[in-house]
């Protein structure tokens, strides 16, 4: 019955699109199964105030902000869009198997680097903070190489020291952090990298992470590779333009891309995570009973207000 | 000194260039410096008998075989090479944060699909195997989430199971696999995959990797993101026509591309780990003390004589 799927689902972390099918309950333990059979309360909505679009020639990123994590950087980086501080600025590097990094060209050259009106050009830094029960977080029963605890929070990749009662974001493939140099604080958003090649897990804690793309990785990660040094490109002319970064709320509610992400809170969230660890599709041969953090995928879907007014058409 | 370095290496698995520094042992413990001190015993030539040229339009991507691993696949895709099965045939996927396929578009239809002379068209898997004392294995004690022991054998990504005696390869970035359709023994190496993303572990097992690429992965991870199910191109002329597969030792030796891998049954390497697990470049302010099988760079430069005949110039 794939055929009769009435919505897809995208599914970020693996790149993978999957359809529904319908009557999950009696086929086996599959991420699609389960999300047929998911309720409306077992997805929230992106919140246009902490959304970003980051409008390239090719079309649209959305980026989630992670205000819990990295208030500073994040407010600060709302303040460099409403600015239109990032607006004709460029891609200016893509390193293979690492991050694609959006800055001023100009950033070195007196006179010519783009002018901050309100917004801040550096911050302290926001590489880790105090655990609170007001953040959710699930954690994963598998383990980690890199830290004691990791879990989902709100669909954002989490490690945890429960010893000095810290937590941090984690460099999965499409997070979003902020581009510093030596000095830890001398980041805070003006440039911004996106992770797009296997988690970087060595940045954890050495760079502000601020958010997370939901939809169009794929026109980041298939960019050329730089060829200078960290996959810097070399000439002006290989930059792509930024043509804008808007805080979704800013952007008139027909431009909107509308988003749902799953809760990861849920029953059903854990549920999926067994779905991955333990592959029930019959291609699978073995099982592998683990999953390491990076690849729990997080699934997306249009809006249910997005998917009512195609339904109408 | 940086700018009197006389070669450069590829990093392939975080994909950054480094330049050499001179004078290493008065520098903090980092690759770079490691590297510089290295002799020519620390590295290892590739055989041409097990290295395959992927020729495409945008230049060459140079896969080292993994016969010790899938004996039986390597030498039925080296039978498929150099029966020129491969030549005319395309890349039909790619499907972000996970793979890249090289197929026969036309597999499924009657008539049109390429014909096999000598080779086998399918193969029993070679989904893991016995462990020897022949095949080098450097264990990582890092730990990891989905096997009792990882490590490296001669550059390769490795995992092991001394519980039931045996080893298999790890899909990290730049592995190159056999895809199958849903029978284990549906594979033998007509349709080639490499890894595009965050490690995907839950195919470790349940399809024979074959190899890895030492050199051009940014050519097909860079490659337009398939829009049908699975990264597929949904139109013929996405399609990128593969020029040709050769093994090396069959491509005149003016025409080869001579690498040599950086050796990982070394001090050496044991020393560029512990350099990877605690950075001591200027710009970490903390050190992760770990490090996971996938992040683990195995560096690659051009071979002496190549670089010797370009000195000459």
């Amino acid at each position: 019955m794939r055929s009769e799927a009435f919505w897809l689902v995208l599914v970020l972390t693996l790149g993978q699109t999957v359809e529904a099918a319908d009557n999950p309950r009696s086929q086996p333990l599959t991420m699609s199964n389960l999300l047929a059979g998911s309720k409306p309360e077992d997805w929230r909505a992106l919140d246009p105030e902490n959304t970003l679009y980051l409008e390239l020639p090719a079309g649209r990123v959305v980026i989630e902000l992670a205000p819990s994590f990295a208030p500073a950087h994040v407010s600060n980086v709302k303040q460099l869009a409403r600015e239109k501080y990032y607006d004709g600025l460029s891609i200016v590097r893509a390193q293979d198997n690492y991050v694609v990094q959006l800055a001023d060209p100009n950033a070195e050259k007196p006179g010519l680097a783009r002018k901050i009106q309100h917004a801040r050009r550096t911050l302290p830094p926001e590489f880790d903070c105090v655990i609170t029960p007001e953040v959710p977080f699930m954690r994963l029963a598998d383990g980690d190489v890199y830290a004691t605890e990791v879990g989902l929070s709100s669909g954002l990749p989490v490690a945890r020291d429960p010893k000095n009662g810290k937590m941090w974001l984690i460099h999965c493939y499409g997070m979003v952090g902020a581009g510093r140099d030596a000095a830890v604080d001398s980041g805070g958003g003006t440039e911004l990298y996106m992770v797009i090649g296997h988690a970087p897990r060595q940045l954890d804690r050495n760079v502000t992470l601020l958010g997370r793309v939901w939809k169009g990785i794929e026109l980041l990660s298939s960019m050329p590779r730089g060829t200078g040094a960290l996959g810097f490109y070399e000439k002006p002319e290989q930059h792509v333009i930024i043509k804008s970064v808007r805080v979704a709320a800013d952007v008139p509610a027909p431009e909107r891309t509308l988003l749902e992400v799953l809760r990861t809170d849920t029953p059903l969230f854990k549920e999926l995570i067994e779905s991955r660890r333990n592959r029930r599709e019959d291609w699978f041969h073995f099982q592998a009973g683990h999953i390491e953090i990076c690849n729990v995928p997080v699934p997306v879907r249009a809006a249910s207000s997005a998917r009512k007014t195609e339904e109408r058409k």
